[in-house]
């Protein structure tokens, strides 16, 4: 195994930082399980980087991994190793991996007429948007769409939460969402938004048959300019004295309900 | 206002420590929302500690909070005000409060003939603890165990994550899980625990009279003790690729499925 050179050190380390993901379209994934899901996936991986001992150690070696001869394997010191990670207690190994970008032209044609859709519409907690996705990927949601003003997908939180969704359905982020979704509703789409109290019960609600939920921030709700498109408006019962249910557990609650009509 | 005596800034500090929660009986709770949550419930609240300014400027004095005149009610400096928050940007305002304690006859007595419980089996995480409670809490949820090693109820995150359910529904913490469920049962309980993909549709499942939904750790699943006094398993259907779903997440939906059968 090669040892990763002082300069990709450095290259791949300024990849915590958003601005340099944002410029160099790629990011890190981190751990045994986030670095398989990338590498079984139909998604570039441009270097598998392990650091001296930890991986071989805590995880018994590279061999059940399946990296292909063209993907860079490296080694590196722990002490640059942990330049690369987020987290305290890394399991050794991380993998660069490019992001895979859609056009609005090439998104729009991966779903068929019967299609549910879940929009974020300025969704700014880490861990809400990950679980978010990875609900979505449990329920067979077909896409995801995450607006410009959410935290950004491949923020190493975002990454984790998603316990590997962000490689199994695609996710176009850092999008107007108005006008993905005034584009969307010429297509057929039904823009559905969530409400406390106000909207149609869930359990009255019949979805269409292309559908987009929407998701809004954890403290203002649906922004005005999405709320001006929305078809329909739903609601989850309430029985109990909570104010608000967390917009995760929301949107696991409705995506059942879509799923199992 | 009173300034708070550098013995009680020690006394109090000690609080942000699970061992001195465990000794005192009393705990601490943060910001606006939560202190005013412990005002208006039945907890015994003894003291509301305000910093020098920070409260006053961000949200506008105390006299919209309902605090009687017996609660006392002191003001502290910045640098003492740090030791008692959690959080990096506090609201400038944190309370003291009592612990209520059940005993195992007092927490049965308070559930009618009608009950769902939620029970954790060593969920390990504060926000998924805080969450399931607030979950409980908007779908009216009579009450929660917590078992003995799951995080405890009393950590700041659990508190925060909770949005003052904690103060909402009786929730039996730091219990031998095994033994409650088995006395549970005695009178009338069911214990229903969700596995994936092994136990009974969720849309197919009844659920009894008196319910108490079992959720696990979140590598682990449910414990073999809990296991074998489990009376049905029920499942999420899955429909993507996910290897699993978040619990907080799966117990949104199976709570919303029960109080809505």
């Amino acid at each position: 195994m090669k040892f990763l050179s002082p300069n990709a050190v450095k290259a791949y380390t300024k990849l915590a930082q958003k601005k340099y993901r944002l410029d160099e379209r790629k990011f890190l994934v981190e751990g045994v399980h986030l670095v398989e899901e990338a590498l079984n996936s139909d998604w570039v991986v441009e270097a598998v980087i392990v650091n001296e001992r930890g991986f071989v150690k805590e995880v018994g070696g590279l061999e059940r991994l399946n990296i292909a001869q063209t993907i860079g394997l490296y080694e590196c010191p722990e002490k640059d190793f942990r330049k690369l990670t987020d987290t305290v207690s890394s399991q050794g190994i991380v993998a660069v991996v490019k992001k895979k970008e859609y056009s609005a032209e090439q998104f729009w044609k991966m779903f068929s007429s019967q299609a549910i859709l879940v929009a974020m519409d300025d969704v700014a907690d880490p861990g809400n948007v990950g679980t978010i996705l990875r609900t979505c990927d449990w329920f067979g949601v077909s896409g995801a769409l995450l607006s410009n003003d959410s935290v950004e997908l491949f923020n190493p939180k975002v990454l984790r939460s998603t316990m590997g969704a962000v490689f199994h359905l695609p996710v176009f982020q850092d999008v107007d969402l108005p006008s993905m979704l005034d584009f969307a509703k010429t297509i057929g789409f039904r823009i559905i938004v969530t409400v406390i109290g106000a909207g149609t019960a869930l359990g009255r609600y019949a979805f269409p048959a292309r559908s987009i939920i929407v998701l809004g921030n954890e403290a203002r709700g649906i922004s005005p300019a999405v709320q001006r498109l929305a078809d329909d408006s739903i609601s989850i019962p309430k029985y109990g004295k909570a104010e608000s249910l967390n917009v995760g557990i929301a949107c696991g609650i409705i995506i059942h309900a879509a799923s199992t009509q």
